[in-house]
């Protein structure tokens, strides 16, 4: 056994008792009544990368809640420099009734941590701070440059974030970076997270005659935005659940016959994923299997639907206007400007007679995926068989996480989606907890991680240390 | 100059400041804090009944506003009942800012009478009152059996006017109903309403997974809700505009050839109603004229879609469930009952696969047409004749007053849709006004129409005096 590892073994206690002070401040970055708790969570979040011996440690505001930054910079010739990306900002925690422990109240039951942010994302992020204490204390060094980038409001959006990210580019300049704040695809099979779906969301405003009309008056001689609406939203797919837009699939890439292998293998349980949505049947693109279909196919989304009379009972108008949002999650090659442009004119194309129609985009990010075969990505296998003392599946998102993209375009650098909650360890939800075995597997992948990227030769378009 | 016709010049003064009065009542019946307003407003009324010279004069309850009822029984011989409705109850007047006169402080201008009820429905009812009173004074008797039947929820539904009529088929007996709350169809073109549509109200509810779903997680593998209801209504007609519910015109009886042409003689300016709408073009049924379609074709409408995410901004939910509000508009002799069957089974038998979706019926009422050659029709044209020295035009209503058809189901009496406002009288606006030509020759229409009512024989369902 190392010294690190001798240390982490020592310290476990330590550790947990440090990360229950983390969590007993109640950072709700989306309730303006916690912003001081949101304020005094950054600060102790800085403290304690002083103390595992970063350097630069700063809270730096910004035109929401502050972002924490530290680094050590001193690995020296070619080693490559990793930002670790985390966020410290939690959930709300209604319904309050449902909780079995209070929520800022950290408490352990069956080898679980419950508490809010236990696993979305303190006791994540917090794994990668002790990793790097542990090394700068047992060896005064790192194997590698490390920036800590620690942002307060993932849970509302990071609405300022890829803002910060451009203004300190040279701050936050690095060769790859590592986000814990995913999940095991399921019990006891570790992974990683190498693809992720961009989006494409877009507002489509349908309107017709300059006010509610009484539809009994004129009904029939005018057409209705609402139904017009319905008709554009029909026309985007078949009904197969194949996107009709011409252009959407063409630089859709296809899967890899390996990737399709390796995810047949994993332990998915249909009927169950079935129950647990409360849905009769799945329902998707013929030919694909589910996890291809969230993982590695492009979807067409109705996100919200509204126009004319939506109270109770009835009232007779034929509505002046009808709106819906919707939304396309994209995979490699798409693009989100070409398909934004390729919905909306499509909607305007084939908008109904008498109507008028607009389509707005209201954002968008693209989709990643870091090859298997990266450098990085290899040594991320190593370290998570290393901390977990199992391989890792490579598993894909259906989801976006906004940040890897900025990371991709404004720094150059993929990012390595390193997880240790659980799929059922309510992130969002009453109960939220972490399992503590994971915990200290994380420690432990997080300096492995650092130990095996040491090793690899990473060209990217990022560059080395200058901040 | 008869002596009623000499008494009608000489208190045209008196009966403006008697309705002014009138009109002073803030009776705004879906405003809480107007309810004594409501009630004061019906006590008026009755006085004013008893000042005409009406009997059994009574301030009714219901399980909302009163209704108030007079009658005056004495006609003898064969002579037929006739049933006056009107309603004292107006809307809410806000924006207050837009009225150039206090909506409640009735005001003259350029030969209009400017106030909040002035023609819907306080102005138009008043009509009858003073024809009544002007009658009774001058001839001490009436030429017809007459009852009153005012009430005070009609701009808040008539929720409770139906089961008040069941409840009183033996105080409102009658041979024929006369209703003035329409319009002429256009200035200077007296008019009689001869045809109303009927109404199917449906809502449809359609459910997915048991709750909203993240649409990246999630996203592709389940069937949408909003998604399926789009689809439900695109398949509910055609691009044409056309209804693709089998059945669903099976019973649409078809114009007579003298309506088509009565209509196409009409003053209708399609481009000034293009205009008013604020619509580039109109839309409609293929083969049919606006008018045509607004009175004698059925539709079928969109009044309210909503589901998912309505707010600013965007979220990426995939919705748990869509809901529509969904009506047809009826003509003779679709039957209520079996077009909500006919689209409730249409909508389940195409429902999309992976959702679940009901149909719920809300209301509906059976389309009215008399016919023109009606005998009671016939009094009513010669009527108006009389009353605006102009014979009428006959033409239908694409919008329904359920009250004609509980007068018909209830009463087996048809109804006489008499009208003195205008189209532009901004009903339900800012600036509501009645033309004060109108208002007298209304009164003077009430004193002919009573007088033809008289000469003719009614053969109706309707039964004679026993109230």
């Amino acid at each position: 056994m190392t010294s690190v590892a001798n240390a982490l073994e020592q310290h476990r206690a330590a550790h947990l008792e440090e990360l229950k002070e983390l969590l007993r401040i109640p950072s709700i970055s989306s309730l303006s009544e916690h912003t001081q708790d949101v304020r005094r969570c950054a600060e102790w979040l800085a403290a304690a990368l002083e103390r595992a011996g970063l350097e630069h440690v700063r809270v730096l505001p910004t035109e929401g809640h502050p972002v924490v930054y530290a680094d050590w910079l001193h690995a020296g010739g070619e080693r490559p420099t990793v930002l670790i990306y985390g966020h410290y900002d939690v959930q709300p925690v209604d319904p309050l009734e449902l909780w079995h422990s209070p929520p800022f109240e950290p408490e352990v039951r069956d080898g679980r941590l419950y508490a809010r942010g236990a696993v979305d994302d303190k006791g994540q992020l917090f794994v990668h701070i002790k990793a790097v204490e542990a090394l700068l204390r047992e060896t005064r060094s790192l194997p590698v440059n490390v920036r800590f980038l620690v942002e307060g409001e993932e849970e509302v959006g990071s609405a300022h974030l890829e803002d910060f990210i451009e203004r300190n580019r040279d701050l936050l300049a690095a060769d790859v970076a590592v986000i814990s704040d995913t999940s095991l695809f399921a019990p006891d099979v570790p992974s990683i997270t190498y693809g992720l779906r961009g989006l494409v969301y877009l507002q489509v405003d349908v309107r017709g005659p300059s006010s509610d009309l009484h539809s009994g008056s004129y009904g029939g001689s005018v057409a209705n935005p609402a139904e017009a609406l319905a008709r554009i939203i029909a026309g985007l797919k078949d009904e197969r659940g194949r996107v009709t837009v011409p252009g959407f699939y063409d630089r859709v890439r296809d899967l890899e016959e390996h990737e399709r292998e390796q995810w047949r293998s994993l332990p998915f349980d249909e009927a169950a994923y079935t129950r647990e949505l409360g849905v009769e049947e799945l329902y998707g693109e013929e030919g694909y299997s589910t996890l291809e279909r969230l993982w590695a196919r492009p979807t067409l989304e109705v996100n919200g639907i509204w126009g004319g009379f939506i109270g109770e009972g009835s009232k007779t108008v034929l509505p002046a206007e009808a709106h819906a949002k919707i939304s396309s999650r994209l995979v490699p090659n798409q693009d989100p400007d070409e398909i934004a442009r390729l919905l909306a004119e499509h909607i305007e194309r084939t908008a109904p007679r008498g109507v008028r129609v607009e389509v707005r985009r209201m954002h968008g990010g693209r989709p990643a995926v870091v090859p298997p075969d990266h450098p990085a990505m290899e040594a991320a296998s190593r370290a998570v068989e290393r901390g977990f003392g199992k391989s890792p599946v490579l598993i894909r998102e259906g989801g976006s996480i906004p940040v890897v993209a900025s990371f991709e375009v404004l720094l150059g650098a993929p990012t390595l989606l390193v997880g240790f909650g659980l799929p059922e360890g309510n992130a969002h939800a009453p109960n939220e907890w972490l399992l503590l075995d994971h915990f200290y597997a994380g420690i432990r992948t997080s300096v492995a991680l650092l130990e095996e990227l040491g090793r690899v030769e990473l060209v990217t378009a990022g560059a080395g240390p200058k901040g």
